[in-house]
């Protein structure tokens, strides 16, 4: 990846290449053999770096790209739903493959089973996820995930649809006993909505979460927040599957 | 684990046991054999639930607890630096083995290299640790961080001191080319000074982000945000260190 | 008004007078001729210190105070619509008399027209808004506001009831063209009643807005904010009558 | 006052006049004898409203804008000083006399007495000044604030410079006993030097605090805070003048 500022570019290194940008032309194929974190020249003499993307770097180039969490929201889902090495998740809609290919990265060597009805989409996020190199952790599911989930047992459901209400009944049969419901929405209706329904599924421990992130300016002397700042992308929802069983 | 509303007691499932709670006596050789989100009854007939813990319900209750970044905060470290399966990261100071043991849980089967010169807190953090199942990925080490790290090649450095500063070169030399330093810091003062002397060793992609999480309540024709909402943690400084070279 | 960090008592000053707090006897009597802004030494040797209230001092200090808007929520108010000197203004519910004795103390010499329905309030209104001293500003009327509302022509409605969007019919017919009517509840579903409402009746420029406020401890060198901060007291729709004419 | 949406437009109501916007030609003299709260169409046959500005729609349409707190600051100083019908605040820097204009509108029959030395901002402060109709309510001192301050006894000092600690001593002179010292500051470094230097100069009840405010985008099945939500914009520092009088 070519850091240069705020700006990010995805960048294979291959002999004899050279990459475009508005700060000039970059000679990649010159990184070769050359560590991470080194500088590199463009052809307008600016100095651009050389480093390896995190996951979260890759869904801001993906073709066609849906909205996407936030770092923000999809740390707290990790830390609140104990997604890890090994986890098995359900996660929909697909959409352009950011969450799901992030998701995978995570539950390495675990899977991510993901669920989109739109064609288009779903050709789309394979491509996408392969360049992440994240495709051995993904199974796709070209089906409307409101009818029915297919896998048993899995640790967590994901869900980020605009009717996350529906799909609380089929992540119950696929969720293990205390496993997590997790949905993501911008609106008090989509909240209200989702959460009788947990009530009425019989979830526990359902709790809706916003949060935000703001930076810092920092400079000796001059230290202050950003003017813009906070952002509203969505609430998190989260639950816990109950079983049926009442110990005396 | 068992769960009560807020209320949550880590408790070891074994035969002929019985737990005291506010709630009244629980029987917890009942739930040999039990699926997990069942409910239990205490003996003042209110209904507990039993529940998995998640990485982040162990820390709540360990011994001699020294403040803690909350799960925003970590989630956000996760994300930022791709901290992950198989990761190599050093971390201090270990207080109660808290961030350890969430590290740990994350990056299996990778290791957290862990630094704590005080005594007393060292040996608490183990006993702690212990309890998660996490001992495997821990290294510790009973020293002083800011005189050196004593590994190579690491994939990230996480600083909760109050002096992050002097951990930077220390970090520099331990981390791999374009790895991540990351400090938790509740003053402004104490980001000017590390953000200072991370521009000083040459990092690069320096960023500090301050995070908010609040609650809201949802009940039917009455959602709103919780009353008491936000909570200031502290400030997380991320940064990339640099090669020492240029490509021209 | 006496003032011991957050801590503050309203005392008239008065020969003889002693006054009794948890830091000792204060012996008011001596205060008489003393400037504001002086210390006075307790019985038990505090320094406590003696300042002229700020409206707000007073609700604090209201029998039976109802849950009252924040200074920050006020403060909204008066930048918004403009209430200042000479305004007049329908307020409901009285409640305690809180909002009513602030917008009083901004209006002079305005008159704020206030409504309660409940008997009890009503009394212990008077009462505390007699206490601090904006008697002749107020008017009350002891009726349910969403029946009618006496006045017109009013600069301004203030509603801080659970049913605002029952009041927006009278409000318009005691509004002067233009004017603001202003609403504030905690729960996302009065907004949306409320702003229905609103629409249906004609009104434009229609806003909500959530105010928040955070204290910032500063310490030379731990400067930083506090660590409970944000407050959700309620949410704000402002929204401004129409005239029923089209001008071609 | 010319409304369409979030823009809006100061027009003065003079017969035959036309007023050229986006949306087409209004015929400004048509409005005579209308009521605020009118709709006039423009030539576009688009839609507009008329009606009468806030103190702080006015500020928006000053030549030479400074940036200017916004309503949620000014308002939280209007509440936390008790700054009101005939108060008398000194001010500075006049900058393009937005809050000048705006503090003069709430203090009227009060004076506000504004400082500001550079010449250029001078001249067209009391041009702007003018247009909102507050002059007689403003005083002009084309002098260094740093320096002194000519006025005496007054109810509160509201520092709006780069570095309001230069004026915590001539605000000392000038202040009533108990009288409030207000400063605006973007930084931390400013807030810290600010807080330091009343300690010394011995004011009392010394307070930071950071106001937000975001809208809600209300809409019946869809209410969600907006996604571009809040501001930074600076600090308020809060603190009230002691005498040097200690009564035993």
């Amino acid at each position: 990846m070519l850091m240069f500022g705020k700006k990010r570019w995805l960048v294979k290194v291959e002999e004899e290449k050279e990459f475009h940008t508005h700060l000039g032309i970059v000679t990649i194929g010159n990184a070769i053999g050359k560590p991470y974190g080194s500088a590199i020249m463009t052809s307008k003499d600016k100095q651009c770096w050389i480093f390896q993307p995190v996951p979260f770097d890759y869904v801001h180039k993906f073709r066609r790209p849906t909205q996407i969490m936030y770092p923000k929201d999809i740390g707290l889902i990790l830390m609140m739903t104990g997604i890890g090495p090994g986890s098995h998740v359900v996660e929909a809609g697909t959409g352009s493959g950011a969450l799901t290919s992030i998701l995978a990265y995570y539950v390495r060597p675990g899977r991510v089973f993901t669920y989109e009805k739109r064609e288009d989409f779903f050709e789309i996020a394979r491509e996408n996820i392969a360049k992440t190199g994240m495709l051995d952790y993904v199974e796709f599911n070209h089906k409307d995930i409101t009818e029915a989930i297919v896998e048993n047992n899995v640790d967590a459901v994901i869900i980020d649809l605009d009717t996350p209400w529906l799909v609380i009944h089929p992540a119950k049969q696929a969720l293990k006993d205390g496993g997590h419901f997790v949905s993501f929405s911008p609106t008090f209706n989509q909240i209200e909505k989702t959460v009788h329904m947990l009530k009425e599924e019989k979830f526990y421990n359902i709790k809706t979460i916003e949060c935000f992130s703001r930076e810092i300016q920092t400079k000796e002397g001059a230290t202050r927040p950003k003017k813009f700042v906070a952002h509203h992308t969505g609430y998190l929802t989260f639950a816990r599957k109950t079983s049926d069983q009442l110990i005396d």
